[in-house]
């Protein structure tokens, strides 16, 4: 997505050869009206799939994933990070390996709000290594719902998670896709 | 607000004379059309002021504030929850303490995005004595920016928070306040 790329561009800062920092418009401050564009691109991608909720993580992905849901008029649910989780079989939980911020963390959804009759379409601001996704993907499976889509907004495609997604068959879609980055030059190379 | 207090009173759970859950629509799963009422309430509210900013808190604040920005054409910006700040001069700090969780943790805002040109408004999901509300003026006060406005889903009204802040001379607008909640029938009171 070509609006997404020259943001990352102009906004984005690459501090190693693996890290993008881009809370200038996507994880800290929001650019809401950037937002309602990836939403429409993601409805273009996804819109002719059954997708009754949308699937999120806290805390970067809601921002986009409700703005999504407004196009799709569908509810969002987000998956909470805890770290004492109440086993008490009323979620559904999992472990999740940060790559920001290099720690573990447990994962719940409220066995309420996903069950069999889900059509989920997951959307995440970043995938590297797929970790977090797994995690969804995971919740959604315990729950028995199905994967409809996956909506990324940035995928380091160096770091393989996409890719190894795809091949398991998901419909997964990046609005932008890293190839590489020089932390000396702040150059970004994009997948075609 | 009619439509939120009647929602309120259809999906929340009492879970005690101080607790109410609302996890099926605000703040696990979102009903992002409700959001967007909610959002155009705020805007007849606060239109009249010069918001070019609005600040919310992680996670749940993020999506109503979110889909409010749309109404204000303006960016959002998260604190963001933290227990090991970097105490670099490169962010705003302080400490709240939560009356969901009974813990303190510490809250970020980059200086980069927030600073003395900032009118703001704030949005949380919930407001019970006011500690993250607090928080988050004290990071507005030290960014030298202008708090224009406070807006709440819902007050608990009973826990005084609102009400000490309405004193302060703030322009706190709530879409419900609780005024007493009864765990035993379910019954809630709003303020008339």
């Amino acid at each position: 997505m070509q609006l997404l790329e020259d943001r990352i561009r102009r906004d984005g800062v690459v501090k190693s050869a693996d890290v993008l920092k881009v809370d200038a418009f996507l994880n800290h401050q929001m650019d809401v009206a950037l937002f309602d564009a990836m939403a429409r691109e993601w409805w273009r991608l996804f819109s002719d799939r059954p997708i009754n909720k949308i699937l999120t993580i806290e805390a970067s992905g809601i921002g986009i994933a409700a703005i999504a849901a407004r196009c799709f008029g569908v509810p969002v649910v987000f998956a909470k990070k805890s770290q004492s989780i109440n086993l008490d079989g009323t979620v559904y939980a999992t472990r999740i390996q940060s790559f920001t911020h290099g720690k573990v963390f447990d994962v719940i959804v409220s066995t309420r709000y996903i069950g069999e009759d889900d059509h989920v379409l997951i959307i995440d601001d970043f995938l590297a290594n797929g970790c977090a996704l797994n995690g969804l993907i995971e919740i959604c499976e315990n729950a028995g719902a199905t994967v409809e889509g996956i909506g990324i907004a940035i995928e380091k495609g160096f770091q393989g998670g996409g890719d190894a997604l795809r091949e398991r068959g998901y419909n997964l879609q990046s609005l932008a896709v890293i190839e590489s980055m020089d932390p000396k030059t702040g150059e970004i190379v994009f997948r075609a």
